[in-house]
């Protein structure tokens, strides 16, 4: 019988993003993975009362960075998205970037003059940092404004890193870098050059060659420089660039796209950076170290805070079993698990799994054995009031296999995960 | 604890195909699939040390060819990369051919002047062959080098048939063929159409209503024909054309677009010619048949001097499962693959699991009830180090349903391999 029409529910939804925890089977453990191995009844519990699978963050066999994964799994194909390095910088210090807009990251460098050229002392700049870099940046926006019609800001980031923004009509990220790269001290500062054949691409080029003669001219005798030459300490006089990106013109900001408003808690400002640029909000954590020691405690309450201000779904970054992966470190991994097993037994505990779609999952494998990022799926639990449960009982790369999710697309996800919260529109009728 | 930096192990890869061995249930066997009936400790070890799944060549249901399936194992997308049968004939007998070249298969055939029009009396010049043929074609090449700017050449190919080449710009695949087709004798020759309304399919057509034109009047009087007539034979006196394919422009090779070097060891040249047109070395070895007699010895050879001289990754191809699926020989394809067994436990005898990759696959599948190839799933087993091991111990269709690849696309094999040997780039950070 066909009641009253009555709404039906909608639920709000938590994912619990295990940086790097796929693995392989690791000799030092006899042969499991570190998930197969951690004692971790609360993800499991997701695992059991749940469904799930195995998940290729990009593709089968393509090895995602932490960057090209987030954006995969907060529903962007990583393909059409990746607006390269210098937006995700420029967006994880918090600097708004509209599409269109070219952002590039900067060394603060020292270089010297020979024959007319300027030649790379040191790409860093004898480290230089705090008040130093903001001082010399705040000279640099005083002194250059705009360029051919062009808005220029520069930004301090970490130590001697600067972000460098272009905003205006007509500009390409198909630039090469003028900082010649590691190692190359000794090394002429490189012209930049257009990567393509575009009138917009020889335009940035030429604008970013003026940035950087430009840096020189204002930084070489500024008070800072005089100061730190008389200390021994070597000055800080221009300005180097590489990795120009561009946030795509045809991006759809996450509230738009998916009708649901997003918050991401990540330990890491390329994560909460990569969050910004679609359009999420975000925040580290205090107490985040991105490392095994992190403040679980803290990330858990900022996961808590961002849930009771009303966002329906909530990207919750753990880092460290990325880096006990890249550090070989496989009995860390399993202590991270467990520390995050905690977290999630808290999550559960506090919101509860009958209003809420919960997921564990991970932006890549980085096996112990490898040392780095591969290529390998990662896997996956849903649980939630509507989910099919599958019989698997345990979260880990070789329980998934035989997951009712079977083998997805990080892109995917999101979807998946929609429509549990019952909030996707329908397409047809 | 962080020791000091260490290249990550790579490792290498080989990949054996049995052509066409998925099969379907088959009465004669109980039900079972050859593959089910077969002993095969070997390729079974494969799948019990390694993770299995079921893979579609090219998309579920989608009946591949022999062409098609290896272009997707060779991790191309045979929708954007298959370059017709013109092009594959011509790598097929070892012409070297560049992006934007165009291939034709052609006959030598017999025609007379009808009305001043070219009729076909034999398409295949009463089986014209060997010695005839290569003299024919010299005279070809002789009098036509260019026309309106484009090269041409011409190469005997296997009995009747011939392969025409044009090099040069602005030319295109999209011509419709001369030869009136199959059991079309006393047809004119066709007029070679374009089928787009591109100036260069437009120019291509002409160019070869030349060709063609000009064959029958280079050859209609050679000497190798008053000869032939004279005997009582057909003369070869016309080229007829059909298969027109271009290798498409975006090619990225083989090596370049995987970075690692690959060879193939087919038992016939269309799987050898895909390799060379996607930038794959490769060999018939000696006493291959392509059928069940085949010298599996001379196979295993090839495969392991391939492997000797330092290719990254050697593909194995062995035909005989699909000849027997062809001549719904059940019995033969047990046979075959019991045969192929052998090979790949001499395979890994040699050279170990411990620092290579191996995986066991197929183009397609032939079921022996349909005798012919079908869009069925092949059973893919890949074993080596890193491998996330699943429970199937079996490599046949029915138990790698359950293997913890999951459903894969022939397309994305060889990322998966790749990533096992630790070679691919990482996208992102």
């Amino acid at each position: 019988m066909v009641g009253l029409w009555k709404p039906k529910e909608t639920y709000r939804a938590i994912v619990v993003i295990l940086d790097g925890v796929g693995d392989r089977p690791v000799p030092e453990l006899g042969g499991k993975t570190p998930l197969q191995v951690a004692r971790k009844p609360n993800i499991d519990y997701v695992a059991k009362t749940g469904v799930t699978g195995l998940m290729d963050p990009i593709e089968p066999g393509v090895r995602p960075g932490t960057d090209t994964g987030h954006i995969a799994i907060f529903g962007y194909d990583p393909y059409k998205y990746y607006p390269g390095r210098g937006p995700l910088e420029a967006a994880g210090i918090g600097v708004e970037l509209n599409p269109g807009d070219v952002a590039l990251r900067c060394n603060i460098a020292t270089a010297k003059e020979v024959n007319g050229k300027l030649v790379i002392i040191d790409r860093r700049a004898g480290r230089i940092r705090g008040e130093h870099v903001r001082e010399l940046v705040r000279a640099l926006n005083k002194a250059i404004k705009e360029i051919d019609g062009v808005r220029v800001e520069f930004y301090p980031a970490t130590e001697h890193r600067v972000v460098l923004v272009l905003r205006g009509t007509g500009l390409s990220p198909r630039v090469s870098d003028s900082d010649p790269g590691t190692a190359q001290e000794g090394q002429p500062i490189r012209e930049v050059r257009p990567l393509d054949k575009s009138e917009e691409a020889r335009r940035t080029a030429s604008i970013i060659n003026k940035i950087v003669s430009l840096s020189y001219i204002i930084l070489k005798d500024h008070s800072v420089n005089v100061e730190r030459i008389k200390k021994g300490l070597l000055p800080g006089n221009v300005i180097i660039t590489r990795g120009a990106g561009m946030v795509p013109k045809d991006l759809v900001r996450f509230s738009k796209r998916f009708g649901i408003r997003g918050y991401v808690i990540a330990e890491e400002a390329t994560v909460v950076g990569a969050g910004r640029i679609l359009g999420l909000e975000g925040e580290i954590p205090k107490g985040a170290t991105a490392n095994l020691d992190t403040d679980m405690c803290s990330i858990l309450k900022s996961a808590l805070r961002a849930y009771e201000r009303g966002y329906d779904i909530v990207f919750t970054h753990i880092k460290g079993p990325d880096i006990a992966g890249h550090d070989a470190n496989p009995r860390g991994k399993v202590y991270i698990i467990e520390k995050a097993d905690w977290l999630v037994g808290e999550l559960i505990g506090s919101i509860g799994l009958s209003e809420n779609i919960i997921t564990i999952t991970a932006d890549h494998t980085t096996p112990c054995t490898v040392r780095d990022h591969s290529g390998d799926p990662v896997p996956v639990a849903i649980a939630g009031p509507g989910v099919r449960r599958d019989d698997v009982a345990s979260y880990d790369e070789i329980c998934c296999m035989k997951g009712g999710l079977g083998r997805i697309l990080g892109k995917q996800l999101i979807r998946i995960i929609l429509d549990l919260m019952n909030k996707p529109l329908k397409w047809g009728a």
